[in-house]
């Protein structure tokens, strides 16, 4: 029985002089003693710790990271384990991702357990990320519920707080090592120095831990207060190396779960989550921990006593915000941290996307396929950047901000499906105020924009308040808005059965949405193909007052107040709606198809797809427009609907076109190659268009 | 006489396997022989040297920076050298210096040897960049031209290429040491790593470099390519560890002449500026030269033997874009080296200004009387945000572009002084074609948002053939778009006797900028203190046909085309510009002050400031011109001067003001701080500001 850790020491020529400093603590072999013996002597072993974390830290300062690196092996895989529970967490997980991707030079495999939101999120994110050397897999939360939702906790984790218990049954079992982190950490260093300490663990170590920096195990808090059992101080699971096959054969299942039953005679419930129940088995079986040096996991919250342990060292490993306030804690060095931690939350995702250094990945199909599709392009074409716009692959976090649907029952639902990015985010709450259904829009963002978006969206009362619109970030990449990707990516996250394809610079009239339901239900949109019409008209002023029916826009067309939409620069978008008879239509009308249409419908959600070789300015409905009609769907004009467009300044890609003549021609040719496709796809019957175009 | 390099061996125990390998080459003393003798002798050594930095690479990769780091002591002050010259290196060298800064723990000194132009711009961006523990020094590089201007050089970098020869001279003579930089650099590790290899420097070495990694000195590029002479492949230049002190004891500075004169006499020209005349020195007196490892200086140029040197290392430290084609070098891990330095280009640079860990630095006095202005503050404040705004500094880059003036002989220049963000740039194009004058522009922009900038002006051909505009970058920080900050800076860096005070959503009427010259002789400004209004309308039309003149203007004011300035919400802002009386006026009248007045002037750029105090919406140009009512100058309508307001979507700062009771009680306790201010300034005649308003 070793009660004291025992100390290996390293040899270490720091040029001519020989340094003789401690490696790292090892606790050995503990047996179970009785309570009351233990805590005293626990509080020598805490001393002898104080002491050497000094000398540790001091050895680290003038060292950095030499002796944990050169124990990882080159290439060596990494495992690291989340559990990702809903919208939020799933967008904090992606900055400690990104803190991980920066520093790391090894191939990772990330485990995620996740509920359906997360997974519904994350996993298209990974997928679109292309992060080569990185694997990751997903664990359904709801299969691991069963085994801890017995135990009462009060931690406002709820039962996610409490899954870090099942990872020995949760993640294969041919998994023997694993680093297990909160969602609120950040990296400041490669996660390999940390997957190293492996190394150290003695023979019976199962558990790295750092100790707690707060004064919660000790009790005494407040009065009564009285926290689980813990050694010393305890230990904080916000960063755990898990040695996954010596927990298995210990039966670590049967373990906690002991003694959570146990403890929870006396307890009630968890306090802390997992983080007690690690902690009392700890207690009982201190030989299965091995103790972390404090920067491993420096803990922000407040009255903690983090700051020892970072004055010490010049270098800082990992920052944990686990604190209720996160980055609003207050902290001398908290400008530091925060700074740490918002260089992840802006960096720029895509510049993770490299390969490592001197570790060959095996290239995933995905890259494969897009590296063939990159060598075929010719960069001496004039077209080049538009064609290597069809083959980027987008970064896209859907359902960014909080998200909730619930299916109305007449099955006529409809979703507002728009776009936009950063310059339009005016229009949201003015949408929002006229379309009270679902909306799902994909917005054009870079990482840092998203952040201001998400600051908007989190103090607009409008925005805030409604929870049926699902934002759904694309991250920007490369020269060219690329209008219809988006449009793709916010159809395919609708979750009713029709869609009103829609533009955000436009207003629905008030009521829109209900009159829509009912004409899908009138007109019998789900056994027939319509793309029902909701004519478009557009005013000039910023000051308008809406009209509130019919009736008064048309008096204030008659005014001069709105017009036609594009009625002064391009009359043919719309001519087909014939807006003459729309005037005193009482009834839908059915109309032809014509050159140049790009009319806004409402249509079943499986309706084809926007063609997205057209990015920027041009042709980008018009195609679609043509699809619809090649698939024979009928265009019916709605009599009693009517949409607005609202000015703005003309975006960019608008202003390059115009200038462009090199643009122009690449417009053209994407506009034959369109052609080209139709008639594969649809005969000889697609020829029409053609003609039609010809025909100008 | 040693000719091989020998080898100092560390001993490091990584956990129980027991390393012993290489740690660094040094290259002892090697006298003067006859070249041919050396030559073949040098190939042996490089060929002991390439073996050497296997071995070197293979312990770096496993070994990470331990040797280096350990050698330095904490807090000890790194000293880094730089020549930047004109605008476009002044911007390449700050992503330079956010790659130090991002990962430096020591404090850091730079010497930026500097021409006008670029001291003009780096002294105020690191003045108010307000970086702890970063000293700067510029020295003017005009004193040093005499120094190397006899000698012809074809390389690019003109006369400054050679400057590098000069800093034994032009450094202070009690530093010692010296890392000396290129631009082109981007830094991917601790640049203390580096420093530290000063202490393995033998007793005669002086330059520490990195061999070059193209084949230029070989001489076998092309048919009579006759570079200068080097040994073997020669070194690189655009890393130096330079000794000053043991330089300066062996008189560098006639020994770099003499090599220089005497191999001129064959050579006519240096090709590759400073490292043609390093390369000779070296052959000449090879026991100088200590090499460093290739990672210190990877070099991008195409052809280069760079790969060979990272694809051995895990760890790369420093990247040099040495190829005139910078970032589109082709290179097949180009993608990594893009990365990292995009990382560092739109790296916000306010992060960058956090304390070092353990190392307390001497606060400046800006800084200590920022820390007390800020602890003056009560945060629980309502206003909080409105006067943590006015004690800000944000960070600012002058002339982010090429910019160049010529003052004009009739001493009445004047200068359109406007501030923008984003979201106003398609402005740009449209204000430089109605005012070809000079123009002053503060612009509002995340580091990001700034290289999206310079992009867009490198492309415009509109911008892009205009040397005359100042822009003036203003890095974002706070809640508030801080406009009357944005003024200041604009006004404070015109180059003319006169300013137009204008705003960016404005275009004036063509041919404005030489009647306003005209006018400003005529009414003889420079002797009286006048305040010229040109008048100010608008359209809520985007497809204005601009009108030509007056005449054209009053006919469509009377076709309801275009209106007086906010007709239709605030007309008081241009109420006493009497526009009834300018229909047919034809000289300037003078009018009195009234509440509220805020029109668009062009006044003596002596002319008072704009109150800072006023940020986002409201009171900004308000509270300017009763200011210069205050100082007696004479509002003189213009009665043939107009400019027109384009629409555009609102702000978000607008949309804060009209939605929160709590900004406009905020503004309300400024404007009553400011009148206070302005009694105090004014006595008893301010009083009448405060009883117009009160009067309302």
């Amino acid at each position: 029985l070793h009660l004291l850790p025992y100390i290996t020491f390293c040899l270490l020529t720091g040029g001519k002089s020989l340094l003789l400093s401690p490696c790292l603590v090892d606790q050995s072999e503990l047996s179970y003693l009785e309570r009351d013996v233990l805590t005293s002597r626990m509080q020598m072993v805490e001393k002898e710790n104080q002491q050497l974390r000094g000398n540790y830290a001091e050895e680290r300062g003038n060292n950095s990271d030499c002796s944990h690196r050169s124990m990882v092996e080159k290439c060596e895989l990494i495992h690291v384990a989340c559990v990702c529970a809903g919208h939020n967490t799933s967008r904090d997980v992606i900055t400690l991702v990104k803190s991980i991707l920066f520093h790391r030079k090894n191939p990772l495999h990330f485990h995620f357990i996740t509920d359906a939101v997360a997974h519904k999120i994350l996993a298209p994110l990974f997928q679109s990320w292309l992060v080569p050397s990185l694997q990751v897999s997903f664990y359904d939360a709801d299969n691991l519920k069963p085994e801890v939702a017995w135990v009462p906790n009060k931690h406002y984790s709820g039962i996610y707080g409490l899954m870090k218990l099942t990872l020995t049954k949760a993640l294969p079992t041919d998994l023997a090592k694993v680093i297990v982190l909160d969602t609120d950490i950040t990296f400041a260093t490669d996660i390999a120095e940390l997957w190293a300490v492996f190394r150290k663990f003695s023979d019976k170590q199962a558990i790295g831990l750092v100790e707690n920096q707060s004064d919660w195990y000790l009790g005494n808090l407040w009065k009564n207060h009285k926290p689980w059992p813990a050694l010393g101080r305890g230990f904080n699971t916000g960063v755990i190396l898990l040695l996954l096959d010596r927990l298995r054969r210990i039966d670590w299942e049967q373990m906690w779960r002991l003694t959570a039953e146990r403890e929870l005679m006396s307890m009630l419930s968890t306090s802390l989550a997992d983080q007690d129940i690690f902690n009392a088995v700890i207690k009982q079986n201190p030989f299965l921990v091995h103790q972390l040096p404090c920067f491993w996991n420096v803990q922000l919250s407040d009255h903690t006593r983090s700051e020892q342990c970072y004055t010490e060292v010049s270098d800082l490993k990992v920052i944990h915000w686990n604190s209720p306030k996160k980055l609003r804690v207050k902290n001398k060095h908290v400008e530091f941290f925060r700074n740490l931690y918002l260089t992840f939350l802006e960096y720029d995702g895509n510049l993770l996307r490299r390969e490592l250094f001197g570790c060959p990945s095996q290239p995933s199909s995905e890259s494969l396929r897009l590296q063939s599709a990159l060598e075929e392009l010719d960069e001496d074409d004039q077209c080049y950047e538009f064609r290597r716009e069809r083959i980027t692959v987008h970064r896209v976090h859907l359902y960014f901000l909080q998200y909730e649907y619930t299916p109305t029952e007449d099955d006529a639902d409809v979703t507002l499906v728009a776009q936009l990015s950063m310059d339009r985010l005016q229009m949201l709450e003015a949408i929002c105020k006229h379309w009270e259904g679902p909306i799902s829009l994909a917005l054009y963002m870079s990482d840092a924009e998203a952040q201001q978006f998400l600051r908007y969206g989190q103090a607009s009362e409008v925005l805030k308040n409604r929870k049926n619109v699902g934002y759904h970030v694309v991250y920007k990449e490369g020269q060219f808005y690329p209008v219809n990707l988006l449009r793709n990516i916010a159809l395919r996250h609708v979750n009713t059965p029709y869609v009103f394809l829609a533009d955000v610079d436009f207003l629905p009239m008030y009521g829109l949405y209900s009159y829509l339901r009912k004409s899908i239900t009138q007109l019998d949109m789900s056994h027939t193909k319509k793309a029902l019409v909701v004519p478009a008209f557009e005013t000039l002023r910023y000051r308008l007052s809406f009209p509130k029916s019919k009736a008064e826009l048309l008096s204030m067309l008659d005014m001069g107040t709105l017009y036609t939409f594009r009625y002064h620069v391009w009359t043919k978008g719309h001519a087909p709606t014939n807006y003459a008879k729309w005037r005193t239509a009482t009834t839908p009308y059915k109309v032809e198809w014509e050159c140049d249409f790009e009319p806004y419908v409402v249509v079943r959600r499986d309706c084809p797809e926007y063609d997205q070789r057209f990015v920027g300015f041009g042709w980008n409905k018009v195609s679609h427009i043509i699809e619809l009609d090649a698939q024979e769907y009928d265009l019916v004009i709605l009599p009693n609907a009517f949409m607005i467009h609202m000015p703005h300044a003309p975006s960019f890609d608008i202003s390059k076109f115009r200038s462009s003549s090199s643009y122009r021609y690449c417009l053209s040719m994407l506009k034959e190659e369109f052609h080209q496709d139709l008639s594969r796809k649809y005969g000889a019957a697609a020829l029409k268009y053609l003609t039609a175009e010809r025909n100008i």
